[in-house]
């Protein structure tokens, strides 16, 4: 081991807006302490990259390439949904990782990813206690669930969020002026198979200056086809229409989802269609209102365009942090936000532990959730407003957003073996 | 009829996100004619504020509230899809319409619409030749259709365009990242029932900088199943992924819509549930790709958030020479883009006869689709690149971008009768 070792830096499960800002906040504080950190070596497509000695030589990008990680969504490196097993159940996994970190000279590890990455960050944390070898194992925090524990949010969810809120309102705003004639019923799904965070965003798209009928459905409400029905027609008799905001983790009592609700193909095969039109399909059943649905999916998660400020101000800051903290030797730690005051907002990185983090899910508090079952309370916009303020464009030419796509260059491999995944 | 007369505008069909800032460029216009032009009276929903006599005084609007208009997408009156008949099978109409326009003093019409608009538009004409009833009709295009005839393109058209695009960017970026474990197939569903103008522009994410597999299917080419699984699959083996962009417009052979591919709800109804969602199914049974699917609807027409600053431009100044053409004297028109180079893009207004633009359909040239049917070719680039050009965005506000809600005011009927839509 000479003066500096290499770092390790991987992207995990599903991407976002601003994952790679996170990412250009690893790099670009990694290139300042050059006494301590050698290179960063990104794993290509997540942990997997680690595993088979697929890495990247982040030290061949430009400075300029780095700081366009910033503004660019998705994740630059590749990513993976791919859990490590236990150190008891697949002991080859960490003595491989072992190997690739021992050939390549790394002692850092950057996992950016949410909870089950945090669980796999967890353990490589432990290599050096049970396996004996020396690697301090940092987590950034990362997902558009907002389901992490200790943070105040999660980088990926404040650009989702935005998203959701200013879309809804667009087109609340649509359906409004073609209701006479035409469409009454706008609905929209979102993301969020477990919990209801980005669909309690939609409810943001009415406020003080824009009277909009909002109903959401919450995975967190069992959903009752009367009680609902009921809500969309008084809306659609008060205001001559209503939006729909539906999560995707929307249930049946019997815990069916929405979208599973028997929908089949020409074969008779059963297909997840989307709650959207299931939705949509039932309110002109059992109304006769004309409907409109959109269905955002991978929109929501990439629209780097329209990502929120703070978001990626954490985002970034969260990657410096990770950093900060390995370079004055911490393992086993996630950095996170903490929320010291709503209003002005203001935050500060603090950290947590990562074996208080690891197969912690954050479920929604219910208090944000209004006691009718479709609607947000005020301490859920006070939670939520933050997240999604400000605005941070990309910069563009002939229309498009400039996207920076890496050269990604291979390092040369070192081990003869190969590793199957 | 004193020194001046007023005049009635009115939105059309479905809105766009930059039809109010053809009111703007109307009302502002119009306010600076005073000798000319008394009040602006909107239609509240289209014509059918004008046949009930349900009109709004813009009067009571203020400056601020007018010029916010040009940045707030959706129809600020309402719009309705309403198609006067012709003026022999149903007079009344004609003949009520005369009746409002003389109670209140109008002598100036401004519709702003699509293809069925410049119909309406281009019978209210005529009123003064076979009616007897002085009044000027100006036709002002809109529709995200792209479909007018004469002009060079349609307001609305272009930031639709670009929200594809750059939609179809994001998400491609997306799967990418995605590709190693998870998704390889993403697929967009846009709007274009008859054509595939929108479509196209889903073909602009691809470019020199941004090498990704985008496979288009547009209306006006017959879906071949084999083919298009072919292609999808010589894309994922070369790229790992492979976007998709579908018209809602896509059709089998027999010339069913893709989105009418039998599927079924629990109750055995016929469902119309997206393309989307129809051509992902495909995929994952014939080749076993993991895919998501996005229905983006409504969401591409409002997202004022990203609208093209050509568009707008456009729309407002298309607004503004309505008015200009009117207090000229002109009757029976519509003023128009006119392209003059492609690059540097510059245009100007020019003006067609409505009896030219009424039921007249622009197709999409084929030369505008690559020989194989699924991409777009240099001069459909050449074509679209301006359209999405420059960015143009509204303010905002706790994150949430700030849209004006008119107070629309009526004004006092003056008719003793009803007239029933």
């Amino acid at each position: 081991m000479g003066a500096s070792s290499n770092a390790f830096y991987a992207q995990s499960g599903g991407v976002t807006a601003v994952i790679n800002a996170s990412a250009c906040g690893v790099l670009e504080t990694a290139r300042q302490h050059p006494a301590k950190i050698g290179k960063v070596f990104a794993g290509r497509d997540g942990i997997i990259g680690a595993l088979t000695e697929d890495l990247i030589d982040t030290s061949a990008e430009s400075d300029a390439a780095i700081a366009a990680l910033r503004h660019t969504p998705s994740g630059a490196f590749g990513s993976c949904r791919y859990k490590l097993k236990g150190l008891k159940e697949n002991k080859a996994q960490y003595e491989r990782l072992i190997d690739v970190f021992r050939a390549h000279d790394i002692r850092y590890f950057f996992y950016n990813g949410g909870g089950d990455s945090a669980d796999t960050c967890h353990k490589v944390s432990q290599l050096s206690d049970h396996m004996g070898f020396p690697i301090q194992a940092i987590h950034i925090p990362k997902t558009v669930d907002n389901d992490l524990p200790i943070t105040d949010t999660c980088p990926g969810f404040g650009s989702v969020a935005k998203y959701i809120a200013i879309s809804t309102r667009e087109a609340s705003y649509d359906v409004r002026s073609m209701s006479r004639t035409s469409t009454k019923v706008f609905v929209i799904e979102v993301m969020g198979r477990h919990a209801g965070w980005i669909a309690a965003a939609g409810g943001l798209a009415s406020d003080a200056n824009n009277d909009i009928p909002v109903v959401i459905l919450f995975p967190e409400v069992e959903f009752n086809q009367e009680r609902f029905l009921a809500r969309v027609k008084a809306n659609v008799e008060k205001y001559d229409y209503c939006s729909v905001v539906v999560s995707e983790g929307a249930r049946w009592p019997d815990g069916k989802f929405l979208a599973e609700q028997g929908t089949r193909d020409a074969f008779g095969h059963a297909q997840l269609g989307g709650a959207a039109p299931v939705v949509a399909n039932m309110i002109k059943d059992a109304l006769g209102y004309k409907y409109h649905w959109a269905v955002a999916d991978y929109l929501q998660r990439s629209a780097r365009h329209i990502a929120s400020k703070t978001d990626v101000e954490q985002a970034y800051a969260l990657g410096k942090a990770a950093v900060e903290m390995a370079v004055a030797g911490e393992n086993a730690i996630m950095p996170t936000i903490v929320r010291t005051s709503d209003e002005p907002y203001t935050w500060e990185i603090g950290k947590a532990a990562l074996d208080e983090v690891a197969n912690v899910e954050k479920k929604m508090p219910v208090e944000f959730i209004s006691e009718d079952g479709y609607g947000i309370t005020d301490s859920c916009r006070r939670y939520l407003s933050p997240l999604i303020s400000g605005e941070d464009y990309p910069p563009y030419e002939n229309g498009l957003p400039v996207y920076v796509t890496l050269k990604n260059k291979a390092v040369e491999k070192k081990l003869k073996t190969k590793f199957k995944i």
